[in-house]
């Protein structure tokens, strides 16, 4: 095997765009490819290759890193579109989206059948955690494979962790991060909704859990967008809704009951039923103003 | 009105001798009562003075300071035992256990129509919080008689905030708090199972967690004695199950349904049901190993 060097990167999106654009940024040289034109404008703007097809991008690095919105779009890109075939025989697939351990895995398995080497590298962190390289990086796979790519990783993430052999390791681990990430923003809404309906000022009450062992850092990330009259979205509920499915499907693989996390969903998804799925998923407070009749928000 | 010299404080269990104590660090002359004659020598060793009977106590002071178990407790001391009718005209009543909002609102109705004054005053922190005079306290009551006993709450709470003019506010305030801790805490625990059951060594999981947007106050708290074979026991499962039952109880007088507290609370209550009652609350835990027979403790 050689030292990568070359990358191709399929799915630009708001999150892929910022990880290529921070491999070029450390003189990695990078190919980039989405199915939007104008996706691959913006990174041939910022610098990068670009190629017009899914297998000429494949063609062009011997690590594929994927960075689509499902498993399914990269189970597509990589089979049905031929990207895997297309790719150099010594080439690693690294998936970094959130994606459901068991597909991970299988996938996985069909890429190393192949001879080809696979990595599960989930991120945490957002766009803001993209753009400045400081993403949490959970990766799986075997160690020396792992090792080989630990420059590439650490270039997006400087929150990098090898969870251990298995590729599906580091999506389990991911989808450990989004139980509790929903499960708080979900609790912080039910706090700031309860605090409400008890004639507490929300604002007043937030600034005092924020500062309590009452806090958490959805609570102090997304209280505020919960108390304000237009928050900005930043994170949609739909996001959510994903995510915590993502949760639990994992838990029915497993045979795990989540009965937090399946009730934080229920949350999300009545809010986005409400008509929320695009709006901030601090927005998740307007399911418990419903069941209250908090009206912090007038009309 | 004359301004509070002396205090009369009952309830001198380990939070109640620890905020007594600091008082008297702060040259606070303190007459200090308990039922239990053990509680009352230590108070005197730490250089507190003590009185024989909860009356002889309540006209020690004209601030009254109740730190009982509950409010029942709370209503017999000032009542039944008469500690009320033997305190000064002038007496301010300060009630700083976790009751219910709308027990303290009634217990604050009946101090007044005494000519009596009371304030309700919450506090969050722990005994280590109480020792060093750190607590958080939740304060309601008219803001005068607020700010002539400011002198006094602070000395026990660098976190004192004022909620509002209403007794039963500060209660309404600690209620949320313990909302959140106790959901925290079960979240930790389903996430920590969680990812145990996925195979992810619990401890690379609460080191992830701790230092991502999944973190908490609780999760990095609680969540080492979680991981941990024989954890000390730092605050009791059945004090989550008594606090998450004042939760449930105001949104029941309140009219609120606040499913995640409620869900959190089975979870408490299965892990006293297990004989863990006494346990850390951290071994919360216990509900969700049980739900999936994951066996991280090994016997």
């Amino acid at each position: 095997m050689t030292t990568p060097t070359a990358i191709a990167f399929v799915g630009l999106g708001a999150m892929g765009h910022a990880m290529a654009s921070t491999l070029l940024r450390h003189q990695i040289r990078v190919t980039g490819y989405d199915i939007r034109p104008e996706a691959r404008a913006k990174f041939a703007h910022a610098g990068g290759n670009t190629a017009e097809t899914v297998i000429d991008t494949a063609k062009a690095g011997n690590v594929l890193i994927l960075m689509p919105v499902n498993a399914d779009q990269a189970d597509s890109i990589l089979f049905a579109a031929g990207a895997l075939a297309a790719s150099p025989p010594d080439t690693t697939v690294i998936i970094m989206s959130t994606c459901a351990p068991g597909r991970i895995a299988e996938i996985a398995k069909k890429v190393e059948a192949t001879g080809r080497n696979f990595i599960d590298a989930p991120v945490s962190g957002g766009v803001v955690g993209a753009e400045a390289g400081s993403l949490s990086i959970m990766a799986a796979g075997k160690r020396d494979v792992y090792d080989q790519h630990h420059k590439v990783l650490a270039a997006m993430g400087s929150g990098l962790v090898y969870i251990g052999p298995n590729p599906g390791q580091g999506a389990a681990m991911k989808i450990v991060n989004q139980l509790l990430c929903g499960i708080h923003i979900a609790a912080a809404a039910e706090g700031l909704a309860f605090a409400e309906r008890q004639g507490i000022d929300p604002n007043l009450a937030l600034d005092i859990l924020s500062g309590s062992a009452a806090s958490s850092w959805m609570l102090k990330n997304r209280g505020p967008r919960m108390v304000e009259k237009d928050p900005s979205v930043t994170s949609a509920v739909d996001i959510f809704v994903k995510d915590l499915s993502l949760v639990l499907d994992a838990g029915r693989s497993t045979k795990m009951g989540l009965p937090l996390a399946a009730l934080a969903h229920q949350a999300f998804l009545a809010a986005s039923g409400m008509g929320l799925g695009a709006a901030d998923d601090s927005q998740v407070i307007a399911t418990y103003q419903a069941l209250a009749k908090v009206t912090d928000k007038p009309t």
